[in-house]
């Protein structure tokens, strides 16, 4: 029953076909590994990482930013009502032991933010890039397809548990 | 997958005898009804009822205070990273359709306030009395065990959806 | 410019002429001690309080549950903007070193819950009574009227500090 | 007593010499102009700015992470106690009209994401560049002095207010 790991994507309510398509993959992909999806619970590329993850068999939690569980896209399975706004998106970076991010918003941005303050991997496609001070970007590893995203995800929690 | 419905229990992590022996039997009297546990997934009370849920083939979700996934107890599935503290309380209140408590402190306290704020029902045993300027005490509807406990919030759960 | 004290003031948002009458009072006196104010920053008696607080010179800090900070009713001077909703109610308790409850609703006593957890000093005016299992109720220091509040609030505080 | 402004100033605990000596430029400023400093209430850029405004005559509030207000750096003169952790640093965004960063570590993106979630215009001064699928970053506006950053910051309140 209990999941072989957790792993958070995120992403924005309003996005692109391209990376709604990328999002469901990344759901089946995580679904076909035994990895439960963490998603802030809401449409657009959370609404497709669930309905990804549903369909292949696999377990939804969504973290709901209102105060209803109705709230919640029709294939969240555990909804988490926690009536704390955008203020959830720490919450939704924490509960994976990887992130993935798809595209993303302002939202997304912070929820890379607090993985990383937490020190969780975050595996981006087609995502922010960040830089500070002239460093190399290397706050955000790079994939190019949904197969690889979740490829690198997984490994990145087996090095951490090693 | 998805379960019939989702229960939050609360109670202290330093609890009696009685009230581990109560919330153990709440956790399988939840998981044979196909109710999914919500708990704030520490110790105590939290540990018996997710102890009891799994060992009759349950569902347990524990929202952490801490920062570590590591700090769920034993018997939580679905751990939930919060990393707000006590402030969780308000989180674990909400993402159950009905809340039953179970002797408590005043963590359970902040919990049965938090659901009776968005009107969800609370069934105690042995918890907290209050009132109110004289009003008589139906903020909480009393239960004398687990098994009456379970069926007043199940039937609760299905008067407020008709 | 440093308050001498931060005292937090609670009560509901609907709220009775009597009980508003008492949070004016608790507001003009906490002023005149030096004390600044901390509340919820809505209407009813954290409106009250923070009216009685400004016109006798006092400091009133609002910690709004909303986005916007046009939300913080007319005499919060400090508003802080949460986006938590109810979850702020736990800010608001612990960011008084004692607490005054003046009547309440269920948020009163989500915030007493919250005052309790981290220790800090609860003195009510006509508010929620509580017992647990038959023990006496000395979890909420009973005041009669604001000035008796005010100066059981403050005791509290120099006892705590010494 | 009313402060004529909010302005939230961010960046790291563990700061260079010369972040702390513009953080404590803007600290400076900020008081000169009759605006309130915001921040999170610790050390580093946090502690600067808070020294910088105190000495020019200003207000600083401090939203603190953890539970005890005696955390707050001594420059803090209103500490508000979240007991968030991290998770507080939405609030600290939030409860400015307008946001200064300063350097910055991913707690500090954190911050800079949800000031853009709330449409609340930032000001970096050798801070976070970022980027999203080629787009110029225009996310944050770049100054290259503290005299500078106060300026546009209240500027960018002035024209949000007409």
């Amino acid at each position: 029953m209990k999941p072989r790991y957790f792993i958070s994507v995120i992403g924005a309510s309003k996005a692109t076909a391209a990376d709604l398509k990328v999002a469901e993959e990344v759901g089946r992909e995580l679904a076909e590994h035994g990895v439960a999806v963490v998603c802030g619970g809401a449409g657009g590329v959370m609404e497709a990482v669930c309905r990804g993850a549903v369909e292949a068999g696999g377990l939804t939690i969504g973290i709901i930013p209102g105060e209803h569980r109705e709230q919640a896209n029709p294939y969240v399975q555990i909804p988490i009502v926690t009536g704390l706004g955008y203020s959830r998106n720490s919450i939704v970076a924490k509960s994976g032991q990887a992130v993935i991010a798809i595209g993303g918003s302002y939202g997304t941005l912070s929820e890379i933010a607090f993985a990383r303050i937490s020190g969780i991997p975050v595996i981006g496609i087609e995502t922010w890039q960040l830089s500070r001070c002239g460093e190399t970007d290397d706050f955000i590893i790079r994939a190019t397809s949904a197969y690889e995203a979740v490829a690198m995800a997984i490994a990145k929690i087996q090095e951490t548990a090693e």
